[in-house]
């Protein structure tokens, strides 16, 4: 059962998901008279509508709260963040071969890879228009700072993306942790927490007509950095140890597609010379060629040598630094930005122990 | 030999390339300590170190100075416009397993699908951060109106690759003409002569610190919708006809990829249904299952049926319309914007009537 915390931040995460789920779905085309532009924008919307958590999004709105500013400024370029979750992640499941996202076979299972490259590319385009609309509402100055922030975004993304799919194209398993540590703060941690802090920090100061102070923006990289490594270990596990049903991705998955993990290095670090050949030659056969018993085999070894608890553990130290540098992030004192801090806390809890 | 004109447009679209080249690859990272991102930012080089012949962003540079704008105001817009080029025809390349471009092979072939999906995306992200920049130099209103016909262009490109991709995918062999239109229109006309036109035309505005009238946006669109129509029709015949070392793309790659052209439309239309069974079960074929000798028998069959006579006299008709927009566009009388007018004029038939 939930603890009441609990259910309140589920409510929260429910009820921002709706609102920004609203506003990208009104905002992507639905219909053409033409066929096949029609099918594109069924592509388009494909991800968008299976669901998600909305973590991003709601992220920007808190930090928007925690610093004095209102939800509403906020909402377009939250919606945007998600669009980024959704187009990237298309593109994702082409370079990573994937089967199976949020409970249904992947984009280009049911597409192709073609088709969905360029859909991935349109949602892209999407996503920057949806932020152009924030001229409506905020200064011309704050509509380009966000803007730029997303492109700082995409950079930190693109060379994490890479330096994983590198290892991967080049057959290298001698990753030492602090590789992965570089990987997943350039893959995970920048979209998912860095920038959705910044962007709250920044939209904070609409109705003030003021700018954000850029030292502050810095600030904000230690616990979101920390945070993001936390949430994307915490990822590999559950991509191990999740229930199908609610992980909504293959288990065992990571293993398939031969994804370097911390449980890995862990195990291969732990492993006699023969038995490291054994599990690197498994790992390194094609996805197709590998069988379930042998992938299962190499799970039984992560949990025999302790490399699962390793990672919790590691972790659990991200969660906790990440919270304290939080904590010495200077906020107001309003109720509405005490409310926000709260609701940072357990969100940044429940990302670090969720169990899906 | 060329004529002095030819020799002028030439060295013309030389010094743009050349200029615009320098501020992408001065603006495009190039080394970092952790060798997989080099390896990324030389993958991102990659296709922009090429070549090409920077028609949009001379385009754009001159559609500029026919409004009275000056060069200098246009430069950064120009060179994003090349980087828009360069990242989707990585996207494109993958789309339509293309083999070689600006001869030599796809960067699939060197790098694989995965990496370079991801490429195009870091190139993509660095063509709005580029965009960005024209903060320093232009108002904020005109930067993000920029970015606004950047979105536009996206969309419509996006639109027109998915109408191509589909049929393929569809194993769609009844297009009409009209349907061939739109989707060239979408794919090609947008980003090669509209867009560039209308930047010039919002650039133009740069020093007088005026907005562009969005009536003469939209007066803009018969043209250059007409010329990429042209341009695109005559880069289909060079296709099949050219020299490969001057293309740099394989020749006959459009029948290879089965690709949906004027000339295949007018060829089917001609044919007999016993003949069409045929033409379209040679086409159908996967790419590697295809022989030299039956390719080459679609494209004999192609010239017995006028097929690309045909095109080069539609290709010249939609010149000649575009020529005439073009013409009742009002521009300034001054040396300059009349220096521009004939040297577009010039450039226009290049684009129709080249032969690589």
């Amino acid at each position: 059962m939930q603890s009441t915390s609990e259910t309140e931040l589920t409510a929260i995460l429910s009820n921002n998901k709706k609102a920004l789920d609203k506003i990208a779905l009104d905002f992507l085309p639905s219909s053409h008279s033409e066929s096949t532009i029609a099918k594109l924008y069924d592509m388009m919307r494909d991800y968008p509508l299976r669901g998600g958590k909305g973590i991003r999004g709601t992220l920007c709105i808190l930090w928007c709260e925690l610093f004095g500013g209102n939800r509403e400024d906020a909402l377009t370029t939250a919606a945007a963040l998600e669009l980024f979750q959704n187009w990237i992640l298309i593109h994702d499941d082409i370079e990573d071969e994937s089967d199976m996202r949020r409970g249904s076979p992947v984009l280009h299972k049911k597409y192709g890879v073609p088709l969905s490259i360029n859909a991935g590319d349109a949602l892209h385009g999407k996503m920057w228009q949806l932020l152009l609309k924030n001229r409506d509402n905020l200064s011309e100055e704050m509509t380009l700072d966000i803007l730029s922030q997303f492109s700082e975004m995409l950079n930190e993304t693109t060379e994490g993306q890479q330096i994983e799919l590198a290892w991967n194209s080049e057959g290298n398993w001698t990753i030492e942790e602090k590789d992965y540590l570089l990987m997943v703060t350039k893959k995970s941690s920048w979209y998912t927490c860095i920038i959705p802090s910044r962007l709250g920090l920044i939209l904070s100061r609409a109705k003030l007509g003021t700018k954000s102070n850029p030292d502050l923006l810095e600030k904000l990289v230690p616990t979101g950095r920390d945070l993001g490594i936390s949430f994307q270990i915490t990822d590999d596990i559950l991509n191990l140890t999740a229930s199908e049903s609610k992980y909504g991705k293959e288990i065992l998955g990571d293993l398939y597609e031969g994804k370097r993990t911390l449980m890995l290095i862990h195990l291969l670090r732990n492993s006699s010379p023969s038995e490291r050949q054994e599990i690197v030659r498994t790992l390194s056969k094609p996805r197709s060629a590998k069988s379930d018993s042998e992938v299962k085999q190499i799970f039984q070894l992560m949990k025999q040598k302790g490399s699962i608890d390793y990672a919790k553990q590691i972790a659990l130290q991200y969660y906790k630094r990440s919270l304290e540098s939080f904590e010495r992030i200077p906020v107001g004192d309003s109720s509405s930005s005490k409310a926000a801090k709260n609701t940072i806390k357990q969100l940044y809890e429940y990302l670090a122990r969720r169990d899906y």
